[in-house]
């Protein structure tokens, strides 16, 4: 059975999500899977980063739809990008990239199906009038070629990659959970070791962090580092906030000193 | 396949959605779709509002279920509305009204049936008791008659329709969501243009407003006007909050001078 | 059709819920229903409340899986509890058992199947590496020996039971609905009368409440008792907030007079 999944900056109390999920019904017996739509309004890079997380656990023929979508209605294309495992539609604006670099090789197509608009409606809602229908087209065989055309040219976005000098692993906090832990670029492989204690600046702070399994391995309230469940460096405060405890937020500098 | 939708103020913190829903599978085999549950409570008007703006996005034969119900376990009365297109079920207070009236010529039935209750349980949760059964009994095509007999007293809900005299489009703000756009009941063909600037009147302030296509179309932080998703006049603030800007809320009056 | 429903403390901000949500999709074709994802961060108590009250609403055989998990990656096991009519599947920290009890007898079972883990990732995720995978195999009729083995020791969590002595019936509040209903232990058989006006006591607070069939029949802003949608007697305030008016916290005891 096809699946869709959902994601936008639409928030639980507008209907904005129904509306597309209308659309999506319609046209399309795909079962439909929300990823997030508590994306904070207009921050592709949020949107970006949950995507990429989450598209890979679904199934092979997935159509992942993303609408972080500001500059919606200007000359901002809309884009499918068909990768190894997945399809991807959105506005090309670079939301949907870092999911599909997971996926390479991938092709870009511009969308040049008009999709559908309500009689006297604006372009405001792509979401409902062109993605949602492309991506139900897709789940029911439309042929690619039908729905756009293959195009080089799109707004990339990738995040910041972590690096291992001879000193000390340089990354930066990806994103911050709802428990407050942060979430790091630094991969598990990347680091010399896995136990004792790591020696951790985030922002101007240093210290240090004992590697622990899990959270509940560390002393409550202490902080700690850890390998989260997505493989990246995960700092955190055991029943405790650690973007609080070290004033982080997204995009901060992390550095874990290898000697 | 069958559609139930489910639009309600329970939030999404507690299990009576779920409870909803259990009963909902339980009966039928109809996918579950929701509109929102995050209506504040006991606010009919914006319940009825949502309802009305997402059900004609359904593929006909969807039921669509709405409980905002602050007269709960009193005399009022359960309701089903057989419209063109949709079956609504909900509370006999207006909230089921605006959508029912795109749908002309509908039916309103009171529901007869006595859906069920738990043993020793109060009667304060009819969207589990007795709207979801319906609902449910509808999708499987168990007929009308058997759920409910037609009445024509009911409960009447219509949103205030914007005027045009000579000089001035007279209307009112429907509801402002989560991006602080204020989305008006007037009509784009009641708009003696959709270009240059609209001499725009919102609670006391007046400002000349650039009439766009979108958003992204005027300066970041500048107010705008502009044919919104579902047709209505929006007031909005490109990257920005329109209802802080302009200190409006719901029922705000809004004039546009037409010369 | 078979159901999976999910219960967790992850919030709708994060992707937590999609990829637990993808990996189920890609081992089952069960309909995939959320109980709520709301629960307050590591609250054990208000998730297997939650758990309790929703679960009886679906349909024989459906899988409950609850992820509240402050103690994942330590030693703390993995179970799944066969019931009467359902299947619980969630970590060994009581979270389950309220739920359970309602289906006695059962058993409980230790999970020994592996789930999967992502290579390199931590082991801080068992909703999605552990639990929805084994509720999909349990959904596909995996043999329950073969993903785990029974098990007779487990940590039990039950919620107070209110008694009745000559003079008065001694309960809790078990729940604190968003609402600010104030949800007790005390079921409707314990009560002398459902009429006329209970002596209640909630915290130090003594009054005299009326016993409604529903919030609708108080005057509004009157406090009031009633025998909610799960049978338990409920004090609230005709839209208004009883918690507040009663300074009330979960647990707070509810003593209401017989005579």
């Amino acid at each position: 059975m096809k699946i869709i999944t959902l994601l936008s900056d639409f928030g639980g109390r507008d209907s904005y999500v129904a509306q597309m999920k209308g659309v999506a019904c319609s046209l399309s017996d795909a079962r439909l899977v929300d990823i997030t739509h508590e994306i904070p309004a207009h921050n592709i890079r949020q949107g970006a980063f949950h995507l990429w997380m989450a598209a890979g656990w679904f199934p092979k023929g997935t159509v992942h739809v993303a609408v972080v979508d500001p500059g919606v209605g200007t000359t901002r294309r809309g884009l499918f990008v068909v990768g190894k495992n997945y399809v991807f539609v959105g506005p090309d604006n670079g939301v949907l990239l870092p999911a599909c670099h997971a996926e390479e090789p991938f092709t870009v197509y511009e969308i040049t199906h008009p999709g559908f608009q309500l009689a006297h409606a604006g372009q405001t809602f792509d979401g409902r009038d062109l993605f949602a229908p492309v991506a139900a087209y897709i789940t029911m065989g439309v042929p690619f070629e039908t729905l756009g055309r293959p195009t080089t040219s799109f707004v990339d976005l990738q995040f910041p990659i972590a690096q291992r000098t001879e000193d000390v692993v340089s990354g930066a906090v990806l994103y911050i959970d709802r428990f407050g832990n942060l979430i790091t670029n630094i991969r598990a492989p990347l680091l010399p070791r896995l136990e004792g204690r790591l020696r951790v600046t985030i922002g101007g702070h240093e210290e240090f962090l004992p590697v622990v399994r899990s959270y509940g391995f560390a002393l409550e309230g202490e902080p700690l580092a850890m390998v989260g469940s997505s493989g990246f460096l995960e700092i955190a405060v055991n029943k405790g906030n650690a973007a609080s405890r070290f004033q982080a937020t997204e995009d901060a500098s992390v550095a874990v000193r290898v000697v």
